[in-house]
């Protein structure tokens, strides 16, 4: 299939670039920067120095099996109809069409621009909607911290242990997140080794959060010294607290037929825990928990990368079933051991 | 002053070495380690190359006006009527001291050898408890997470904010938490870029929380990257949701007279909430807010350098209190910008 | 082909299971480990969470196709008769069988146990023994910092620059060189952040370089902040000074067809050098180079990732070699960008 | 005495506020930054929050004792005249007048718009100019990577050590010697876990360091995973190799009554050599060496913090000499330890 990539030079277009390339099924054709048009992919993601393709101008697209969008949010809602008609299979990487509706976008963003287009799109993770995106032709790829937090928190939203519960949500993201290029703030002396809060309060991932799992939660995210990695650790007090057999009953009903969710319960050694490390490079999200009997608590971890389960793994898995195609193709990388901070 | 350091070699009682040796009052005369007797200081802390003082024996303590001591949690304990007949203060770093009953202690450790002296243990934080620090002679340097939460959270407390109000603390600490040493979790391949759940529930500086705020907390630390620094994000959420204006009065009430702690608030640039990388190497802890009116949440932030505020500069700290010297001796130092992840 | 791992618990040997189990062509039945024997080998491995399989006691091995030892200095060489009963490829990743002779071995490390078997050893390198290596049935796979080095310097002994050259070779090491567990040296507060001398006279590694290339080097590694990778600079002041079109004919010349060596040469960009990190998790050696005219000095950089080129995926590209089957196989991942610190 | 600081937005800049502020004998007047003119120092410098100082504009500076400039290459040459009327004394940390010559400076960097003042410019390392420097009133602090090498070799250019010796000199540098802003390249994804060669051939440093000793360097430095520091590995091949014994009294002869260099020769432990973490934030550099009899090699290590003994420690040292007070006067830090990679 020839597949296309616009916004290339990009962290998260480059990754497509990566997954793409290296796909069974897939034929990656086109790679667009406005940037660094006729350069080399490689001469901008140095792991893809052997690719011999150059990046291309956004103007200059061609038909295409599928196209994979990694631009900012807004250039995808303008470009829609261009899109859809070029390929038969669009994946959005933007929040443009992962709400479901025109009101909730403008609660949150600015107006939308394509609005017509808003029901056609289909919110990217499998695990919520595989069988509405089998045939899909436009997907919204969802937010890394969103992506994180959802995954943790499902299992307790189908055995309704978050009805009614309260929610809190502490995100650890890395530095990726800011996208490349970057100003003064993810300057490696200003960046390296913080702790530092970041959107606090009225993260827009709230969103897609209470439209995906009907909760309202208190969300705040923190930028740590890493590059890829997103990990969410939710802490949730329900109304009535479950016991641990309950719990993981839950997270198995929930998991065990998915490729990409691994439960971690480590009895013990040093990775006992999800951990954003662990899954680097990988599509794979790692959840488990623990109960506070004390406090009446249950804790979910849920660890993902950021640039993959977060985004481009994302939308290849979801454009997978979309086409009907091996859901693990281009998705089979187990991650390293070990590895510092990617 | 004639000062001495019990358990010299740790991360601890290196840094207690530092401030001592520098403080203006103070003089260093004795640091013990019972694996390296005879060896330079400057052999194990690498900072202090320059000192001209080796490890003695820790049975070989002589008449000293002032003890801190260093050591695991226990050891304070079996040796208080020794430690307390040598010095006129010891200052505890370990836990034995700064719970206010047996019952306490043995609710969260296991028994206590010395519950005769429990009373006369004055928490360190000055912030809490200047006016019992004035003249006492044993001291219990408290918890760094504990620290850093009681700090975030005492102008809430203070106004009554917190009554009723549910509290999660999500804490992110660095490495020297774990002391020297170290196994294979903390070894540098596996303990790099982490963000791996340490404690997720129980962890027993709730104790501590509870006893100076009288709050139950839920409660979880995270390691990442750094070495040194721990950072509290508190999410509160009160009966009634205050004002940003009520905010900023509880807050400058309670530390506008603290020489050691720093309300954060930037308008604009890098450094907008507390983050530990600009405190490191510092007695300051930073804090910050922000009001999450659509969650009815205030979100609290607190930085501290794990090894100053939340252990020996929080112990030298109340020793000048203690001694009715000027608080800030030998704890000037402001830190450093630009700086990584120290 | 069943494929045994001896070892699996190191990194290494983790590296090899990741290898192994991914490889078209191999199928890992049997991961050794006398600590963790029992327990899963993802329990140890977080990567390898989805694989079924358990770690076995290294006494209980059966026949095997190949056999991966990766093992501590002077394991093998005790056992090398029964591993090579065992299996019909023995691949070992110690220095035991890298030197050409007892007499060599004896000069840089302890006396050897079996030397009879030493001249039946071939170095894994491809791009130097590929055709020795074509129906090999005992390999012995390189030192990561030899590896870097020699890839490196290979063009220049080809081209004679080398001869009567003088050549310094300055190593930057990541942490995972030392091994699993590791003691205080190691430590993530000790370790981190490190630009810490290594080994800087007198690196065993030097009898590798010269056996393989015949010029002696100045050798002095550092370990640096990273958990993967190694790169050599090696600054080399030639009895005559070629000309940049030369050494660019050398290195071409040499590595042209190899499928993993890359030849670096950014115009612009960020990465206009061979780095690690963009060879992090790959079998990747990139190498580049630079002349000073001024100074009659040929720089030239070599990076890779001392746990795959430098080690296990050194040893499964001549496994490959060794069974006739396909070069590539089992290496293909491409490396991740951006990547922090792998 | 009323001091200024010309670039005082700018990491060194802020560096020398720091420095400045806690100076007993100074009293920091004027902090200049166009762009955060009115703006307080710690909204920049996260630090120096307690610091009661606006920046003011660069075109307002009054009278004062002591003039720190750390602006970029070329400013100070072009207002030297303005500054050396305001200010008794000026110290200025760009590179405008370390050469000793308008030749010397023409051939490594631009045209000098001020060559009558270049003989006036005593180059501000105490250990090579303390009597040149007594009175002075124009100070060139000297480059980062060339005051390692330079502190470094020094003690074998004194012993004769170096006359017709091979020198190779391979740096390590951190982050924040590329100042702060930054583009694509020191963007924390990018400049994350590198080890990149940075200026490998033709560095302007290399005319310091020739100027100071001598001896013409291949030189060659590379950026690393540390946000502070710059560690010199000299590769020296003499003559006559020298015994261990005589590089000894060398090295104590230069440095015995140096108060900032510290000779490192631990037997063990993990600090053997000089590390720059051990000398983060302070004005020390830390040289050791190890004698390579096998390769006839000398190999000296020198460690240092660039923004400290490599520019702004550097700056206030020398101007401390030059005002005739204690060398050592705000220059008293320590360091850390543990510390992670400042």
């Amino acid at each position: 299939m020839k597949v296309g990539v616009v916004g290339a030079s990009g962290f998260t277009g480059g990754e497509l670039c990566r997954l793409v390339s290296a796909h069974p099924e897939f034929d990656l054709v086109t790679a667009t920067s406005r940037e660094y048009a006729n350069k080399t992919v490689g001469s901008v993601h140095p792991n893809l120095r052997g690719l011999d393709l150059r990046f291309s101008h956004p103007d200059d697209l061609d038909d295409l099996d599928v196209l994979f969008v990694a631009a900012p949010h807004g250039v995808t809602m303008e470009h829609v109809e261009e899109y859809r008609d070029i390929a038969d299979l669009v994946v959005d990487l933007s929040a443009d069409f992962r709400l479901d509706s025109e009101e909730q976008y403008d609660e949150w963003y600015d107006g939308h621009s394509a609005p017509d287009h808003i029901p056609d799109g289909v919110y990217a993770l499998p695990e919520l909607h595989r069988e509405e995106l089998a045939g899909a032709n436009l997907i919204a790829s969802g937010g890394c911290n969103a992506t994180a937090t959802i995954l943790g928190l499902k299992p307790l939203a189908d055995a309704g242990i978050l009805d009614g519960a309260d929610v809190t949500v502490d995100v650890k993201v890395g530095s990726s997140e800011g996208g490349a290029g970057g100003g003064a703030a993810s300057s490696h002396p200003e960046r390296s080794g913080v702790v530092r809060p970041y959107a606090p309060t009225g993260h827009r991932h709230e969103a897609e959060i209470e439209q995906e799992l009907g909760v309202q939660v208190g969300f705040t995210a923190h930028a740590v010294d890493m590059t890829r990695g997103a990990a969410a650790t939710c802490h949730v007090y329900p109304e009535e607290v479950p016991g641990t057999g309950d719990l993981w009953q839950a997270f198995r009903e929930c998991y065990e037929d998915e490729p990409f969710v691994r439960l971690v319960a480590g009895s013990g050694g040093v990775y006992r825990y999800p951990e954003p490390k662990a899954v680097a490079g990988t599509n794979y999200a790692d959840v488990g928990f623990e109960l506070d009997e004390r406090n009446g608590r249950v804790v979910v971890f849920s660890a993902i990368d950021n640039m993959m389960k977060g985004s481009a793994g994302q939308a290849v898995h979801a454009a997978n079933v979309a086409l009907g195609i091996d859901e693990q193709a281009g998705l089979e990388f187990d991650g390293l051991h070990p590895v510092g901070a990617p």
